[in-house]
């Protein structure tokens, strides 16, 4: 067996074997086999796809190329929640805690953030003293004592899927569908979670471009699951807007502890609330969405959802004047208004574009090892559908950095599409698979 | 510009300009864009080809990538020969000194070997003394002194090339046609030749696995040539059983010796005939191959082509008694006979099998930085159509590794394919096309 062979069969379109997957993940992930024997296997399944079986195959011989946790052994009720990405997506952030609240235990191995699509991790970091970097033993004991626990993938999770992941950023090839899949199950398969609820993003501000691509993954992952004894449901949801109001580390915070205390954007409550109805429903077995939402509502009103956020952060060392007033969380040093030009309804305020010039202004990584910086980021003044006067504010640029002022704010006054017609506000709910 | 967009473009089969094309040679040549990326791009190519103006734009811009030379500034009338290599090709020794000793200038930049296919420069580098690393000035010299000379490429040409070859070698990317053509003719024009006639080898013993690939290549190349101002003639020639009975640095240049003293083995000389007079046309407009081959057999026989390879050979500071007497040529500590087990007529000799075996027992770089053992190699007793009893030698294995004859021995015996009919010798001159 070796790569060359791998490579040929894969481009003439035939069906690669357990072993030969399994080589090829065994020999990439110790460096034997090399970047570019990668890229051209990736770019003839690019082209050719996989078969159920060998996606299948893919996902377990990634699984198994690091360590392997078991969640499931910590209670089979443990309910995994994973997102494709997106621009402002702090979703997991508000979820997590409400479906704590609810007494379902979560428990959640998170990332950094690469490219426009922000890290929990580095989001949840920007509360001063909050510790991601729990061990397996802190792990169970936090999640036993508050039951709610985000940690840092510290371990050696899945490390064939992390170099894959980085290697199909480099060469264009990040929405290969199969890999996709596979690289999701293979994170799934590695944290040992049973049930998950996956939020499939799609739009320009992030790797599925189109909707009928996001469907196409969602039905790939919910056979895959049954393959794989996976209880799997998937959530459609819109990322061609920026979601909420917030894009950067520590505003995006802000807005969590604002729309945990109450304060929710109605985007970001619609898709918590599909994705939450969902993940009661793989817990309780209760399909009654509109019973599943008020129990979600009924948390939220009361502070339930706010108060495990609390204990989540306590439990996690981090400083919890900042969750009792966000408005401690420093400041960039320039914050300047990007203002309407004309004016007009809000058609489309595109998520790719706010996206990159949030990374342009020290909020995300290019690199791996680059540094962000907290407070830079941006706020919407306005989402699709307002109306907007002249000279009226669209949004608010954050940055330490004079120098980007200006270009920020004329490419972020590109971002924003305007029209003279009415503008029809729809949910970023697409659809709900199971 | 972006390499993703590139990469994007060839994907979805559109045309790529000159100046992407561009883009991606510069930034790739300065290690700017990286070999993943290459790889992607290079096997998008393979499946969805290049349009003719893409070829010409990747020549263009990867001889222009390095250092430029004008051998047609020396001689308008200097014609180039080029092979796509093969196992025991030792035409070009034995040809250049031919067509020098017929008043035809011949200056050649050569390169090493790598893999099956064996280096000129290397071959050469037998002769002790031997100069393959002359200054620009020292080839003119030498060129107008004896009419001949062949200098390794230690000049940066096309490192674009050389880059990309390798590449496509570790990605099973060897074969793509187009890249092929547009690497050939990238070495072409930073050369500087205008008459150039192409050996393109096919079989297992190269790259090029089909006669009808091989000619396609050909078609191309003489397209190509008209659009760029040259002058390309292209011989087919089967590569599936070695060529003559030597493999291995100091066995070749034995036969190239024995060859131009008279001794020539008749599948090296139908191939050095069609290719000379080939050269003999594009420098002469003769197109009587009669006439040309008759030229050809009397330089030969009258000593004067032998003669030429010694005034190379003394010009270039090789010791000339290495030549006068061949069998001072040092050999390898092991020469030990491979049997028939049974008796037949030789049907097939595996040229890939054959040229492993002679890589295996150290008489070629499967890395660049390799060292060759210039003693070893095989030499074929039997070739296709020869009858042999049970028990005769079909080869030679000559190594100083005691402990590779076994698997060697065995190994040659498997590339000898034996019948019982009888077996029509055919040319290896498949195709003359200009």
């Amino acid at each position: 067996m070796d790569i060359k062979s791998i490579i040929k069969k894969k481009r003439t379109k035939q069906e690669l074997s357990n072993e030969e997957i399994r080589y090829f993940v065994g020999k990439y992930t110790k460096n034997e086999i090399s970047d570019a024997q990668a890229a051209a296997l990736m770019s003839y399944i690019y082209i050719n796809g996989m078969t159920e079986d060998e996606i299948i195959h893919l996902s377990i011989a990634m699984a198994e190329s690091g360590d392997m946790i078991s969640l499931n052994e910590i209670s089979k009720d443990i309910v995994d929640k994973h997102s494709t990405g997106g621009v402002g997506d702090k979703v997991t952030l508000i979820l997590m805690p409400i479906i704590a609240a609810l007494g379902i235990p979560v428990a959640k191995i998170s990332s950094r953030g690469y490219g426009i699509s922000g890290g929990t991790i580095d989001k949840l970091e920007s509360i001063p003293g909050f510790d991601t970097e729990v061990s397996s033993q802190g792990f169970r004991d936090i999640l036993e004592k508050t039951g709610i626990c985000i940690a840092n993938q510290s371990l050696n999770l899945a490390p064939a899927e992390g170099k894959l992941y980085k290697l199909r950023n480099e060469i264009a090839c990040a929405d290969s569908l199969p890999i996709i899949a596979a690289s999701l199950m293979s994170l799934k398969l590695a944290t040992g979670s049973d049930k998950i609820v996956f939020d499939i993003t799609c739009g320009n501000g992030t790797y599925i471009k189109t909707r009928e691509n996001a469907k196409k993954l969602a039905k790939l992952l919910i056979r895959l699951g049954k393959r794989l004894d996976k209880q799997i449901g998937c959530v459609i949801t819109d990322m061609n807007e920026p979601l909420g109001y917030c894009i950067g580390h520590n505003l995006e915070i802000q807005e969590t502890i604002m729309a945990l205390q109450g304060k929710m954007p109605e985007d970001l409550e619609n898709v918590i609330e599909a994705l939450g109805s969902l993940m009661i429903t793989l817990v309780t077995g209760n399909k009654n969405q509109a019973e599943n939402i008020t129990s979600i509502k009924e948390v939220l009103k009361d502070g339930r959802a706010y108060e495990k956020f609390k204990a989540m952060v306590e439990a996690q060392k981090g400083d919890i004047r900042f969750v009792k007033e966000p408005e401690l969380f420093r400041k960039a040093k320039h914050i300047m208004p990007v203002l309407a030009d004309k004016a007009g309804i809000v058609e489309h305020i595109d998520a790719d574009i706010v996206g990159s010039i949030a990374i342009y202004l020290g909020a995300g990584r290019m690199k791996e090892e680059s540094q962000i910086n907290r407070t830079a980021g941006i706020t919407l003044n306005k989402k699709i559908g307002d109306t907007v006067n002249s000279g009226e504010v669209l949004a608010y640029i954050h940055t330490d950095d004079e120098e980007k002022v200006n270009g920020a704010i004329h490419n972020l006054q590109e971002a924003f599409q305007m029209t003279d017609r009415k503008v029809t506000v729809k949910s970023k709910v697409l659809e709900v698979l199971q």
